[in-house]
């Protein structure tokens, strides 16, 4: 499973603070019952353009990932959680939420590794949420 | 732009080599326009099955990143490229299927951090695709 989430509205403190990404890094794998094969990684970078600035921070677990780019200037940031193992889609998000006080995030899950997981079916979907908002868009509320 | 890319059917001998996987993350960004900031990094893992082995490599570039995870003993490799900027995508995939001499590809595009990005609409799209077979299922050729 890949959980690739972009998150909107996050604390710029958050965002820019490396001590707290590198601890996220650290303890989210053992949250999710993944195991690191090399310790967490963060790097704060400076673009060309004032706002293009932020903290990149990577960990590797077994034959996977989990990432995170953010963009404090913007309140924005993009984590990706990738492993070779199911993992709990729903607990994860609430980690990133809480971790980064979210305010909105774009949400996609992507089946991989096909051939060796139960699911023979490829899919891939993408939701959009609001926190505190229940879209019901289907139902004609709109 | 964020590719995702399972390939399968790949020759195991590039997906156990270190120096490969490694001139291939020094080498990738550049083709495609991109800016590392710090070298790329890479790590062969063994797992408690004896197949569960690999080697993770990663580059972190300029708020965004690459990452390959190999498994030789399965000729299936997992690659992520990940940049803010747009990229030419159809040529990023021949460069990794011809680096990995994979015989079958499932891609995902995801088109992240849309609040920056000319197109307002939320989009994924997933494609199966047999190097050498043209899919024909819609024509009703089955």
């Amino acid at each position: 499973m890949h959980l690739a989430v972009d998150g909107y509205g996050a604390d710029p403190n958050a965002l820019r603070d490396e001590d707290l990404i590198l601890r996220f890094l650290d303890t989210y794998p053992d949250e999710i019952g993944m195991t690191k094969i090399i310790p967490p990684q963060v790097y704060t970078y400076h673009g060309k353009k004032a706002e293009d600035w932020g903290v990149s921070g990577f960990v590797l677990i077994a034959e996977s990932h989990i990432s995170v780019h953010t963009f404090p200037d913007r309140g924005h940031v993009n984590i990706d959680v990738f492993s070779c193992k199911p993992f709990d889609v729903s607990e994860s998000l609430d980690s990133v939420r809480t971790t980064f006080s979210l305010t909105r995030t774009d949400v996609w899950t992507l089946d991989r590794g096909l051939e060796y997981s139960s699911a023979r079916q490829a899919y891939s979907s993408m939701v959009r949420e609001r926190v505190g908002l229940v879209a019901k868009a289907s139902e004609g509320d709109g």
